[in-house]
């Protein structure tokens, strides 16, 4: 089946493997008359490219992107945009030995049942590298959606036991930290915690959140169609997340309904407009939007890939011990900071796009 | 925008209000030759029906199922199954107070923003009595999976700061405590505590799990159609969750890979058989199972209706402070539980259809 | 795999069988505030009633139907719509004949061998008895284009050898003329040859049309989403349905260059509103409308139950001759108008819903 | 909204324009452990390449295929296939004349009505060479169909008055005629008679046909889901076509259900193996194949590019008259053959795989 491709309307559909020639990505449905190069995409992948810092694999990869198709005269046309990123760096080395086992925590092994064999090269399509098709289409989304004032922000709010401290938010500093945390202190004593996770040869997990501002009330749909369902599918399917969160999340499961419920105000200074006093719902109310920030949270399991001996089975069924050589990122969480903020930009604009159609009086205002 | 159709190939779609004539469910894409009448489909339907014990609401519905359609001399046809469920107790009040402000914590707001309008009566559509439709039809994919072998079990994991002690778990218990909890004292224990709750006029959140045993590795596809990106929509979609877990969920975000990671090993008394030492995973690599037990876990809000006075806005956009009537559940877990249960089973099943191509030797067997 | 649900936005999952309980559809994506009663829809179910005129079956049914969900205080709300129709005459006759053996022309022999058995009472799912949902649905999306501008009107073109004459097109006819021509002189010669052809205790097939009047141009989309392609799936779906056509359909394969293009000219009376001196395309160019008059025709097979001796064989796989007994038409064509005009209007209407988003110009007016 | 993907198990999204740097498509989908190399794909191609004779545009190009992912060791893995063509010939003119105005019967207006401008360089996306990607795909489609016993065939039927003798049918003759037809006797007639039409500075319309061979009964679902709805859309979103028949097509409507049924036979020196007396349905029977030969006919419109001088309009609203310039067929149906042949084994290949879901019995012999 085919799993490659996500949205309704504003429809991504993405390809290539670790190791292959290319990646990329088909975006189907974009509306025309968007103005649209290469450098409105080429920053979102520079923020996931490997080889940056001392916390990135040192895999060095251009990660230059190419639009083929669907633009002209540097203007969308609302046909499909086709995006490629050219490998540069897969032939490297020797993937023999691991292809022969399963490297515990990766999907070597469910791959294998699945598919009868696997593409093992660095991965092959389950690798984080797929994700770089995911972005390149994720900046157009972000483009679209800033031009109708929804701005979309990810950062990373913990690695390991180091939290971002969020009464020192500084957004600039997302930008700016080779952690992505919008805390300079915290990004300070997170650097130093990885370089000892870096000397014992292990790795670490940690959080990432994303705020979504300027989304206007009514977005979304009701039942399946829920925005924060949307969300949590887009932000789970981020390989190595493990759990999301929307607004409070999981606190919400101690609390009473008292001091849960956030209480609807009318914003200071306005006649009627309606805010809320709180935002424990975290800008969902019924799966649709509030017209407050929307905050999502995704906890993200340590790299499997580690240098310290474990155990493992071999594909011929013997139970064997492995060390596994090559280039990993002691924590994924900072490349995967823009691929979350990605993931929710396409779900935002998908579900703004069907908003569309909800009322018969823009119906009729659009058409007559 | 069609939000109200869920699932690929075994596809199902709900209808209905909670004070509307009815509310049912077209499942369309159902294997043929399933034994299949109302008595198997009752007994779900019996697990999320009001009225039952004190810790749900008092509204009287039979909630009698009945197949309009899709069976023959007691067998799926293969054509669509519609479900329909007569709502009876619906008439009871007068809803004219609610019809003019937002109860916070609830839909009101975001439907009107969106529609324009609501149908106020109980909440509509975004009432969780539109659940009914989705147990239905899960009751039917619960079966087929008992026919493969795969077995699904939800549970209250904690209501409040009550927590089922999973060392005394009894699958048993769940069906036989008010609670759905796993663990007698557990339950006793919840009980006294939700009394209290309602002398408060308050309500309190809870934790649910669900567990799924017997799925063969392989199952789910890389990418956007991975098994935990369609669990974690399929679960995030049931109103009142406000967070939802893979396996260890949460936790891995703090723990280094060494210890995260699962082992491969030889299941004992076996030649080859792959299984983990751990599983840290829930039973999901890469989005595709690997064999193990599945578990997935989901945080509930309190539910918002409660008697206490609260701070809200009214459509005129004037602020006010009101007290909602009616009947309400002081915690939405229990009944809650059967539909983790059956979104679970809708999510795996169609995961299992859509696997049948996935590889070329399967298909020459089916074929040739 | 769910073949039942059609549609994009506004999609529809029709469900039932000949002599199942009921039939109905659910029609999600519906724009909310939209006035409907079942007094819009009933009309449309009763052009294709059975049971009217000489021509039609003499079974006897209502076809009532039921709205249950999806309207509150008569608007539509913006959640599925379900409709439903109580089969009442469907207990008639004994039908342990036919369950043995394959009508020739019917659907009998390949469902039993997709899906092993079959529903054999009155054709079961495969029944022309299936289009009562997809007429109720029709009759909403009519509704809708109606307040659009965009106005539909099918009618027979032809049955067996007798044409109806275009010179003397009348649009009222069509809903006073038994055979639904739009010719009165036609509809005699119809009624007539029809009258012999029961006594031949046969049947005779026919042409039918449908235009769409009033269509911006701008609706569909590129490559395989275009108008055309999408009205040709819908038109072939009604069972007996055996060709399609747009414009000038298949007179367009002998034709030169020189004679088949239409001239872009500028509209008489305006400044700069293009139209086409002819309209050969049938109002679509590309896969999408240009403001001309859609045309499309559907040729329609004789009705494969007839009362003569026919050669075929049973389960048992042994030849036989049978004779068929029952009540059926001995023409499809003016009973299926009506499912023609629907399906148009389901795919018009769709399409137009998802025309909303081609530009970033009008996503800009409707958010900002 | 996403009109460039195809397919529900085995899904295709096309991209790329007439003049743009590239067209390729990714296949997502594809069952793993297919051998797959360029030269599966290239023939395919070449079949539909300019260039190649006298009755086919000059432009020259090479269109090579390149397989970009999805496959390992020449297998494929299951995940998504990425083939890209480039353009080499692309920038050899000045398209600012044709950039002004509107050609008659191409897409130049209906572009420019829905998107507010286009991409007006050989046509754009509307291009016929847009179904480069089609082909690409199709060519793994046909592949897979070939290991499951399902052979498709597609040719030329008639050029204007020219139509190949189906008394004369001759397979090879497909490949080897200039025109694609499988009469050698037609061909040079049609040649002869392309030849006037050429000196004309016209061009001119034809029939093709395809057949499908070897397919099982009990392929397609009942309703929307018809094998027949699917190939009607299939063929009707090919560009130029105008009409779709299956089997006899359009003759049925004239006929009486004496003559039109198909009488079912046990195939001689059979036990029990069902076949049909005479094949008028062209193998389908309530959309789902019946074991027979399927038999899909298409009409196809002049190229509309034309030398001849034609009356026009431009954007700044002007009656003009234009001659069109540039490289082009004086018919389209030799190259579309390929196409329809490919678009005819996706719509096969991919209600195969959605049939493999449509029993009980299967699903347990497969799972357990």
């Amino acid at each position: 089946m085919a799993g490659s491709t996500f949205g309704t309307i504003f429809r991504i559909t993405t390809w290539g493997e670790s190791h292959g020639k290319a990646l990329g990505v088909v975006v189907d449905g974009c509306p025309a008359g968007l103005a649209l190069t290469e450098a409105d995409i080429q920053p979102y992948l520079d923020r996931r490219k490997p080889g940056t810092s001392q916390i990135t694999t040192q895999r060095k990869e251009d990660d230059q992107v190419e639009i083929l198709s669907g633009t002209f005269e540097g203007f969308t046309t609302g046909t499909p945009i086709s995006l490629m990123v050219r490998n540069t760096s897969q032939i490297s080395r020797d993937y023999s030995d691991i292809a022969g086992y399963y490297r515990p925590g990766h999907a070597d092994y469910t791959f294998d049942q699945k598919y009868g064999f696997r593409d093992y090269r660095g991965g092959g399509r389950s690798s984080g590298r797929e994700t770089a098709g995911r972005v390149a289409a994720g900046a157009i989304a972000c483009k679209i959606l800033g031009k109708l004032g929804v701005h979309i922000c990810a950062y990373t709010r913990s690695l390991g036991p180091i939290q971002a401290d969020m009464d020192r938010f500084d957004r600039d500093a997302i930008r700016h930290t080779v952690t992505a945390m919008p805390d300079y202190q915290a990004d300070a004593a997170a650097c130093a915690y990885l370089e000892e996770i870096k000397k014992a040869t292990d790795s670490v997990g940690g959080i990432m959140e994303c705020r979504v501002e300027g989304l206007p009330a009514g977005i979304g749909d009701p039942v399946f169609g829920k925005l924060d369902a949307g969300l949590a599918r887009a932000i789970m399917s981020i390989g190595a997340v493990k759990a999301v969160e929307i607004g409070d999340g999981c606190a919400v499961s101690g609390r009473l309904g008292s001091s849960n419920n956030d209480a609807f105000r009318i914003r200071t200074g306005t006649d009627a407009q309606v805010t809320k006093a709180t935002n424990h719902a975290g800008g969902i109310l019924g799966g649709i939007s509030d017209g407050d920030q929307i905050l999502i949270r995704a906890h993200v399991k340590p790299t499997p890939s580690i240098y310290l001996p474990q155990d493992t089975v071999n594909r011929e069924g013997q139970e064997i011990t492995v060390q596994i050589k090559g280039r990993h990122d002691p924590v994924i969480v900072p490349r995967a900071v823009v691929v979350m903020e990605c993931m929710t930009a396409l779900t935002i604009l998908d579900a703004m796009l069907l908003n569309l159609s909800a009322r018969m009086d823009s119906l009729e205002q659009f058409y007559l």
